[in-house]
């Protein structure tokens, strides 16, 4: 085992055995160091990791607030994979949108179902997304956030996360199209009444609506866009 | 921006626009940090990162094959998040589960519906488990592989890479319920059966039958070990 892993060993099984929680401060980078018998760079490297991997964030400064704090961003580190697997095309991107499409589908089902879901968390950012003026990178960012709430009512952590991760990681091929769209008020107009539709169909318990409803608007989506792909594959 | 996130804002550009490729060989330690500008440290800190992400694979040595090679293993990445991310309680046992199943049935079912799928991979895997004497990690280690190449038949990297990192994610609380279990012998034989049944449906192209046998393996075996569930949270 190489000297940054043991400490990536170290910290899971004080993760594991209940002796660091999220919100814990990590010891020193000098601590850790002595205590494992490694270089105080070799521990920093493992922060880096730690950090990549959404299961810390660091502060700078010597107050109380300095030192690596474990969090717990699991989509962080996924999205980065994901992004840097897109780059490298080893993930294409319809696979990203397809499994999306899957994830998704399956949460506005399982939210349709709950009984008395309230949706007050969805509806704050479409109100939000309705603003005159509203830029196209801000709209991307709210439609993103709502999909993830939406979604969060399914009440899975993992699926929650996994697709806020595969939405994240082709932000930026989305974002490239853009430009290339003809009138994007008409898209976004579009886009602001199948999220009304899709809402209305999990707050009125229709999971096979609500289902079908995302399946089109994000397969419409990426149909629009579609066109644009071999530009924006190679940014 | 700090020091080694230029290192891997770079690495991620250069893979988008095609300068960088699956097995080819990263710039050294010290051209990097020369051109970035940075200390060679902070270049190890983003390989260390790049590594955890299934990026790129290192080798020591000083020989044609010594230093950074870009590979393309996501699911690693993936498995080391949810497996810390397990750790601390972010993601359920059960929803890392739920999520598998949500994947793999997909899957089989999309294997299903391809016309003339050779399942002769996955078949040579299961004759393998078939072995008298299969010591349960080995056993697990080939069911893993075996879901993994059947769920690749599906055509779908992402889904594919994402079902490899949820199981591998939980492969340690899997573990540590065999010693737990009655009679391994028997749990092994009809996991054996369910297998072969699952394949069969699925080169018989009947997605639905093949979904529903996933189901309920998957389900069965986690049943199978529910009741050890608060013995393994805190290994």
């Amino acid at each position: 085992m190489r000297a940054h892993e043991i400490v990536l060993e170290r910290i899971e099984s004080d993760l594991a055995a209940g002796r660091l929680s999220v919100g814990n401060r990590l010891p020193g980078e000098r601590a850790l160091a002595e205590e494992l018998g490694i270089s105080r760079s070799s521990v920093r490297e493992a922060i880096r990791v730690l950090e990549a991997m959404g299961m810390i964030r660091t502060a700078v400064g010597s107050g109380p607030r300095a030192g690596a704090i474990i969090a717990a961003d699991p989509a962080a580190s996924m999205t980065t994979a994901l992004r840097l697997h897109v780059a490298a095309q080893t993930f294409p991107v319809q696979d990203v949108v397809r499994t999306r499409i899957l994830l998704e589908t399956w949460a506005v089902d399982a939210a349709a179902r709950q009984e008395a879901v309230d949706l007050s968390d969805v509806e704050a950012l479409l109100d939000e997304m309705d603003e005159p003026g509203v830029e196209p990178d801000r709209f991307h960012r709210l439609d993103a956030e709502m999909h993830a709430k939406l979604a969060a009512h399914a009440g899975n952590a993992v699926v929650r996360e996994m697709m806020a991760s595969l939405r994240g990681s082709i932000h930026g091929y989305v974002m490239a199209a853009v430009p290339l769209l003809d009138d994007w008020k008409a898209v976004a107009d579009n886009l602001r009444a199948e999220h009304r539709g899709i809402v209305a169909a999990v707050q009125a318990g229709h999971p096979s609506k609500a289902s079908r409803l995302v399946r089109e608007h994000i397969e419409g989506f990426h149909g629009l866009t579609a066109e644009t792909d071999s530009v924006t594959r190679r940014r």
